[in-house]
């Protein structure tokens, strides 16, 4: 919804550099902003974009409003104020309250008034659904499941049972929140299910991506803390503890009974082994898992970037025969003659 | 349902030390319990927290029965038999037979009349569901699939086409069983599909985890045999053939025509490259993939834990010169003098 | 159904060794062909399995008809050549044109009439699907999307909004594209969402695998150029771009604003960093992970085959001394006497 730059500088505390009559109706990147959008600078890397944007306005921090051909709204943190001015002039789709003809909902589950349930929602025995929650066509919510205010499910997400969910929560397309943790016992007769009786508990202000999985515990509920970030086709195993403002890059996977700090940040396919402790503030390189407990906040890595084929191929022999290199080594220190490898 | 510990220590052949006539009415952890919860004392780590337990009844191996403050129910392997005695106290819900009105099935196939469709189930032509199955919301069995008796579909699960099912299967939210395996042929135009002509065959008491993905054959079928547990996101390829009992942690990927023994199990993240075999009782460590055909049982890892970036940093710019260092290292062999490296 | 030998070689340009007349109803490997069957001879490995074939013709190249037992079909690539007479004597199901009862159409969307709507398939605003499209059952096309001619929607795929997607696609169960973007700045408070207003566009010919998800771009749309090919559980972040007649098997993960050539391919839990370019024709090995930009077409590696646990415990224990071994050559060049290391 159109609104002028003058509104947004004002309702977010901003000084503007520019006439604030001015009208903006969307948000682009610098090159391809019109006079119509709001656009941003974050980043020294997109500096160079500056000098030739047609944007009605550049979101900037105070040190580059020089530069600005354009009107010029300052920001210590640009990026955050852009995704704050952002939702106001591209708000999320607003919903009718009503609970559409095809969806089904158990006599003893409770849906607010003011909730929008699409087609083919499916709504179980005992559950609850706050005030203005969206629920997207095909989404499943099980059994003893509370979901809190102003959810947005968008479609096809499955709270399989017993999920507690708080306010504002994002759930993407086929998430699956509440399935059984992988719990088995061995026997001679082969693997039995040890039942997964624990729930999930979510806190306030979680997204979670598409296709990501996040069991119940076992005997516990597995928990995921306030304004946790988690991208797709993310698995967190039963019982783990997702500290409050951590957030995970897709494919990452956290075993089962391990409890994660608040404001961890896991790159790409990053992981943690089960049953061990990451204290706050540690970051997780691509491609690299958490083997022991953590203590200390900072950035853990172990990943090798990818070499040509050829050249990697000899790296690994070379890799192979440091067993070798080391018996050559210790022979040279023993003052022994050369060795043929 | 509540229980008396005499009871279920008959049920089980278990000796019980305590009064049989207390009821259990739950399961929960050693520190958890209240006086009407059974809990099990499993591994070394817990022994800490046994003296302080307020369990109703503990179940532990007979060495430990001296040192609990509450009745003991010994058993060689607690876990296990804390297992089956949580699934009596515990039991999985039971549902009603009948088809729920939003259902819809085609009318060539057949369901059995002790079987449970819940809302928006639908099945497809051809495809037959056993008695007492459950199926779940949204659940959708495509053409020609053939479920045996007392599987669980918890909801939203995808049997795509020509799937068969043994008994007492489990199949969690977001599985899809028989989508089309990964076959393409490259031509000058680009790649052309290879029509994917098989199916899946799924022996009995296996457990599908969350958004897994188990692909149908090519020509010939895709096999899961009996008792096989895997768990979510895990991607099962075309014609692979998987073991009785094999355990898959998340994540687990096992490329196209693999086969894998019986009694393997693979830690999360696991997997193995496409057209190998892979003998009985072999493990795979997190993060590690078998890339050739394995015929010793045992344990098999190639992975790198986590260490501080800047120290991995340093390591992997030594790991680069290895090669200098085996030139440096020929070339004090040959008596050479000081390199400057 | 049905088709004659004759036939098949008339139809696709191919020299045929044997009787015209036969027909041929299905297609198997040659092992397990029967006379009613067509096979096919691609890689020196199957070879062995050619004398003994009971099929009604083998596809082979010139050089191996000499060595076939029954009737032959010459072509340059019997794979490809195979993959398009499957595709002739195995189609896939055809559908007739109509909406099931259960679909729910948005008032704004529009449905061809030659296209069919599987059971509780959803259609939401402004969105519009084309001539001869199959949406399986509990698909759901979120607001405006736009579906061109003959693509085929297995079960249960979601279309979150805004995807544009162009003839002949295939969408595996459980793919979920045009979900929001993984965006998100940090503040004083916590974790705010950047809104995620691009959409998705796809090209012709393109397959997305099971559980695939790929997410809308932030302000310009992702991209996926025509005849790719995407397995299952794959991640493409927003606004990556992948050029034509990429491949991409299970698990690969390409992060946000990465550029993909044409003709790359990447093996299963392959994947790229964000922000990066890769030029066409590059191959990436199993489980590597690109993460800078690749200017030079080839193959890039850099993964580690699993080896006996024993063995990979001691390699990982010398590759940590390395920074000691360097030390330890570093003072044997400079004459130094023995170390204890």
């Amino acid at each position: 919804m159109p609104i002028s730059l003058g509104e947004l500088a004002t309702q977010f505390g901003c000084e503007l550099i520019g006439d604030p009559d001015v009208l903006v109706g969307g948000v682009a990147s610098l090159p391809n902003a019109g006079p119509d959008s709001l656009s941003f600078l974050a980043g020294a890397a997109y500096k160079k974009q500056l000098s030739s944007t047609k944007a009605a306005a550049v979101i900037l921090s105070a040190g580059d409003a020089d530069e600005s051909p354009v009107a010029a709204i300052l920001h210590d943190d640009p990026y955050a104020c852009y995704a704050r001015m952002a939702a106001v002039i591209c708000p999320p789709p607003i919903y009718k309250p009503g609970v559409h003809a095809s969806a089904v909902v158990a006599s003893s589950a409770t849906v607010a008034d003011s909730a929008h349930l699409a087609a083919n929602v499916v709504i179980d025995e005992r559950s609850s659904v706050g005030e203005n929650v969206y629920l997207g066509p095909g989404t499943v919510i099980g059994p003893d499941c509370i979901i809190g205010d102003d959810c947005r499910f968008i479609a096809n997400v499955t709270l399989a049972r017993s999920v507690e969910i708080g306010d504002r929560g994002v759930f993407h397309p086929g998430a699956v929140i509440g399935a059984d943790g992988f719990g088995n016992a061995m026997t001679p007769d082969g693997w039995i299910k040890v039942p997964q009786l624990g729930g999930v508990r979510i806190g306030n202000d979680v997204e979670i991506g598409a296709n990501t999985t996040v069991d119940c515990g076992a005997l516990d509920d597995t928990i995921i803390e306030d304004g946790v970030r988690i991208d797709n086709l993310c698995m967190i195993g039963h019982n783990v503890h997702v500290g409050a403002h951590t957030a995970m890059a897709a494919m990452v996977g956290i075993a089962g009974s391990t409890v994660i700090g608040k404001r961890c940040m896991f790159a790409g396919r990053g992981g943690a082994v089960g049953h061990i402790t990451v204290c706050d503030d540690v970051t997780v390189a691509a491609m690299t898992f958490l083997s022991k407990d953590v203590t200390t906040p900072g950035t853990y890595a172990a990943s090798f970037p990818a070499d040509d084929a050829r050249s990697w191929s000899k790296q690994l022999a070379r890799f192979r025969r440091l067993g070798k290199l080391i018996e050559r080594v210790t022979k040279l220190e023993k003052g022994g003659e050369s060795s043929s490898d």
